[in-house]
């Protein structure tokens, strides 16, 4: 890609960002991630690095309607705006076979090779602490909580909740990423992250869970305690 | 305390709280881990229960204008709060100067025993990963970034950046909080976390920098390829 159509694409991904989680920074660990893993392969380089640079900006007509898809609304946007930058529609196309199939939700199966090394890029910062620590940026921003606790107090894993928390999220995608991936690159990146991430959870679990158990327990007596000295 | 004025304070508290990091799971947190350091203290459980149910009520207030202090509001407000539900003034007082003094940024000591009680379960919640899990949510509330980047595109480490990221956060107080503690059953509890902490920022600092300073370079060789194959 030359410097000139890097620059205006990279503009135009910047102008279509807004938030923290899936902020630039993200934008950037997909577009090198990708480009490290397309290492030893034959693809259009072009098309992989608009595809990157591109594939989030459908985000925040998802975040303003959550009925939309941002894979499906974004590709359908990189393709209108490749084709008016003067890419042929055949190029931009496949850019927007890329962007379409890239989300981790759909089981839309990424077809190309270039449409498989977004996938795997955009997985891997699912996993680690730095998929954890997008997941929990995410929640502060739609303000969802980072655990439930059930009716009698104690705090839910998130395996099978039915309210959405971090733990819930964890359960849902960040421990089941490491199995998705295309390239075998990838995959041993991901591993190399594993432990990180489900140490995190464990050990949030584990002081969660002790404190409310603990302090429950002990509230509980303390009222108790009270009552019964009220009516005695 | 009796039950009914746990239930009025609790009811004032919940009315107060409206973001994720700081939410009311956080006070929870707080009083469970204030019964639990208070164990073996002769101190004033009602007095501990108040200030721990009331200590982050003044957080919308800051929230809304940074300029205001919300131990300082917070305090006022407990204080009205406690003495319109009938509280003696002196004591609503010691509540008062409990929740004045708990916040770790001011330098503010706290004096009573309740009042360090508080302070070191409400610092408690600073450390391991629940300290990590409230700093990522808030900065996603705040819409601040993970890290920043120097000119070169380099991953700051956070360590004297002159913008607001998780990883200057991390420096600034994360990492600082394990020396602050006025109990020894709170610095234990906290030695017991401190690794967790530790090694998610470690570990996330380098997966991040890792992916830019990998990338980085494969893009600029892919730039200039482009621009060495257009002038040739």
């Amino acid at each position: 890609m030359d410097p000139r159509t890097f620059a205006a694409i990279e503009a135009h991904m910047l102008s279509c960002m807004n938030d923290s989680a899936h902020d630039e920074q993200h934008i950037y660990r997909v577009l090198y991630a990708a480009l490290d893993l397309a290492s030893g392969y034959e693809i259009d380089q072009d098309v992989l690095i608009a595809a990157a640079l591109l594939h989030d900006i459908g985000r925040d007509a998802q975040f303003k309607n959550p009925k939309l898809d941002h894979a499906v609304v974004g590709s359908e946007m990189a393709y209108a705006y490749l084709v008016g930058l003067g890419w042929p529609k055949e190029r931009a196309g496949q850019v927007k076979e890329c962007i379409y199939s890239h989300r981790y939700r759909n089981n839309r199966e990424p077809a190309s090779m270039e449409a498989k090394l977004l996938f795997d890029a955009d997985k891997l910062d699912v996993t680690g602490t730095i998929g954890i620590a997008r997941t929990l940026a995410y929640k502060g921003i739609v303000g969802e909580p980072l655990y439930s606790l059930d009716e009698e107090g104690k705090v839910l894993e998130g395996d099978g909740d039915a309210e959405p928390s971090f733990f819930q999220e964890y359960h849902w995608k960040l421990k089941k990423v490491y199995d998705k991936f295309y390239t075998e690159r990838a995959r041993r990146i991901a591993e190399g992250r594993r432990e990180s991430s489900e140490a995190f959870y464990r050990n949030m679990l584990a002081e969660v869970a002790a404190t409310h158990r603990t302090g429950r327990a002990r509230l509980a007596d303390l009222l108790d305690d009270m009552e019964c000295s009220e009516a005695g």
